[in-house]
């Protein structure tokens, strides 16, 4: 037998871009975390040391940085993974594919004087927008989400009827707390959308059925999500979820002769309930690229 | 010489207590991350193993869940820590002073079919709020405070005419970004207050001025956003702020052959500047245990 | 067109159970963090809300800490989680497949007046040991790893003679630090090995390569070290490894009138490079399920 | 009533600087954050703006990158912060005292062929050196320390004999884990010591005391390490450690039948005990600004 070479792809993680638009009051702006990732004609480079086909990763980094600078492109992520994807793939000849993920942190306008003030911010944390576009010089995969996105609800949740076995202690819950922090990510039909007016749809009809219905459990409420999102955006093939179940716990204050009906829990940490899932059109073509498998880990 | 037995204090760090409150629709909820420490008659403890004046951690656990299920305290984390304070010295003879530090993490309500619903919510990020109360069985401190409030400004933010010396590369900027992450706690002079409102105005103080004043360097804007807040607020005492510079470079792109005219920025993490200061009034007393000095790391 | 289910799992995650063996002296500890992960008949619970087929993620977590009594599987994380992949498939009739992935924190025995001390430790940090099996009722897949290995050459490693571009600013090095964090997760031939002896000859191949090579690019770094480790140990049909590249940058002095040749370098956050890549036997099989794919995400 | 500026300082936070010793075989390399602070004639930048006082953060971030280069006074964080720290306030006027803090990340060197490697390193995680350094002209204050040196024993530890009251539940332990992960800070009596035999020496006396000792409360094990430490080095004045109790909790197997004599555990990461405690010479003088209270938080 002899070693040989598998998959291997590399590139810049982490670039934190940040675009201020000043062109006009008020100011705006983005702000970005982006990584790239490049597979291509590298084998010269691990077998035999010969880095003439290496793009460095310093490299990628300026070129995020310089392509930042484009109105038509930056205002969006989708739109600029696009353009810096094509732009590896098309402009420099030993890359077969680019992946570009960015991350979106959302800014909020401050006020002064009562009046939206026209060059200060605050950050939002109720979400992080993502993006990822996978480009291999035919196809286009491009992938939009989020991540971060906490919810909760007091109650309209249940866990009951479940499978038991000899290592089941869990009670039944008519009521409980159900509490996840939603990853979702949905790859688009097409690669020319108003991706901002996409975002916001799939957005809310993830938030307006978080709210709006009962759960039998985590798993239930994970369809329903996507089937709304899917509804609301027809141009959207298939939206996979990642929803951690952050488990809020009664707490037993009946050993220290307290009454606690529904009123007290504990928000545990660790172990944590995972429930993943993926919601897709019945004519929605093979995913192909679109869903980062990385190298397997 | 011999080895002798200096301040000594414990607890239990980071109790994660949510509470609903459901007698009426809509549901609303308060999230806590609460911490205890106590100080007292513990020498034997340490000294000679005698645990017989040592309440368990376990029990101030038990302690802060217990009393969660009291409405009239609960809702507001100053109330809250007023009553566990005063618990833990008045009730229990060995401790002589406990301190409790309270961080809210704010939940926004969702809404459903573009009404508010009443038992679904989502967690907001753009700030955590704290408190910490000290009480020693004869005299109280209430600290409110804020941290992990991201704010920046795209222009009206300079840093000239600065000392320089043979380590000095800086060139003077007469207008950059000005971003931070401000950590702020106040000191009330009463402990009898409308902690929500007093949050409120300080709050928005401390935002209105930020947004609103043009910068000579992140050491002015601190003094603004204190002075201001002692302005709104006329019960509070002192205001402590750490305010890190979060650096953003703007990237070079002439090398490119680029023009950059303040529109690409390099967010940075580290390492970062870093202001702090205390602004008070000139006839607040002495600061006594109010703030926190740990162990002194 | 419909929505319908795509793949879809779920399970527990970060069970953090620590195991004590204690029949004979000196003990011993085994230190884990398990998560579990099963697929298998449960659309009933996304699409009706029926979970009569839901093994609740307590019972996953309860059944982890009850296997971990069994001295005979718990010592190694590729034993425990062989027994615990087949106990969910093969006893549990509506799980399909099920992969539990571990991580184990290596302890140092403490010395006491200079002798090993029978029940005393320390957490090394020096890596974290990691496995993850797979099982599907028919086949299984287990592979070892290790994350967290942090590595530096302070010289023996360059990057010259690769692509430029309009927007290469960086300068060939004929020597620099190389510096990574080593993640590396190999697949075993067998399922019946000597776990313990195969991990220590794959780390010592790792480590040993990394330090005795000149390195012309971390990407051959890789995989002179992924084609050590395949030699080191014949029963390993493929090697994964995400090699970051943690750039130390040469400070520069001479602006300030001072030398530094090769002396002092700023170690840098973000962004940082990344180098993957698979090495494997030419004659090794489809790796199928082994490394994790996850949901695209 | 108006408002006056109370303490104020600033400075450069996590300056991640490596040096490298490469004068002779083999290298060794020293790893660095370092912070700076600074306080002294600074109200004018605070209240008028004008920033003539003020040295710039970057200019304290050069000055470190600069400092290192000097053999005499790197390889030792103790002797680095002296030399800074001296350096920022007698040699600029506005500075009347800076306080240098630092973090020391060890490296183990690799092995090659079974022999030391001259050039190759893993950092080690066991423990994180650290030293804080603060001068005001005239008096100086050097402090050593550990921090992240995580520390277990699975036996020789009780807690019982407690204090109750009516929210205690916790049973009294005649046997249990006790695991913490220990941040200790040392002052020293004078300024020039073999700082690396000091460390070493402390190091040894903590470890050795926590694992040869039985615990009748985490209380009594920071007592003991404390005194050991100042027998073991006569010119260290006091020690303060912060030890979180890292609770293991014996899990309940009996609900499914299953003995558990002390085989496994779940180790709890939120709530944590925290027991804080200073040990000192009785006839040591007052720290004065030894340890950092900081602002108060």
């Amino acid at each position: 037998m002899a070693a040989m070479l598998g998959h291997n792809q590399y590139g810049k993680d982490q670039i934190r871009v940040v675009r201020v638009l000043r062109d006009s009051e008020p100011h705006t702006l983005v702000d970005y975390n982006v990584s790239v990732r490049l597979a291509g004609d590298f084998d010269a480079a691990h077998l035999e040391g010969d880095n003439s086909n290496v793009v460095p990763t310093d490299t990628a980094k300026n070129t995020v940085f310089a392509r930042a600078v484009d109105d038509a492109v930056v205002t969006q992520p989708e739109s600029f993974g696009l353009a810096l994807a094509r732009h590896f793939v098309d402009d420099i000849a030993p890359v077969a594919q680019a992946r570009i993920s960015l991350e979106l942190y959302p800014w909020l306008r401050l006020t002064h004087g009562g009046a939206p003030h026209p060059h200060a911010f605050a950050r939002s944390g109720v979400h992080v927008r993502t993006a990822s576009v996978t480009y291999d010089g035919t196809a286009t995969w491009v992938v939009s989400g989020v991540r971060d996105l906490t919810v909760l609800k007091t109650t309209d949740s249940a866990f009951e009827g479940f499978y038991t076995d000899r290592y089941t202690t869990l009670q039944p819950a008519a009521d409980r707390i159900l509490a996840t922090s939603v990853t979702a990510q949905w790859w688009h039909a097409r690669a020319d959308r108003d991706w901002q007016q996409s975002f916001d749809s799939v957005l809310d009809a993830l938030l307006d059925t978080f709210a709006g219905h009962h759960s039998a459990a985590l798993q239930q409420t994970l369809w329903l999500m996507g089937e709304a999102a899917l509804t609301a955006d027809p141009d959207v093939n298939e939206l996979r979820m990642t929803c951690p179940n952050a488990h809020h716990f009664l707490y037993d204050l009946e050993r220290m002769g307290i009454d606690n009906p529904g009123l007290v829990f504990h928000a545990d940490d660790r172990p944590y309930g995972m429930i993943e899932g993926a919601v897709r059109r019945d004519d929605a073509p093979d995913a192909g690229a679109a869903f980062d498998p990385g190298q397997g880990w």
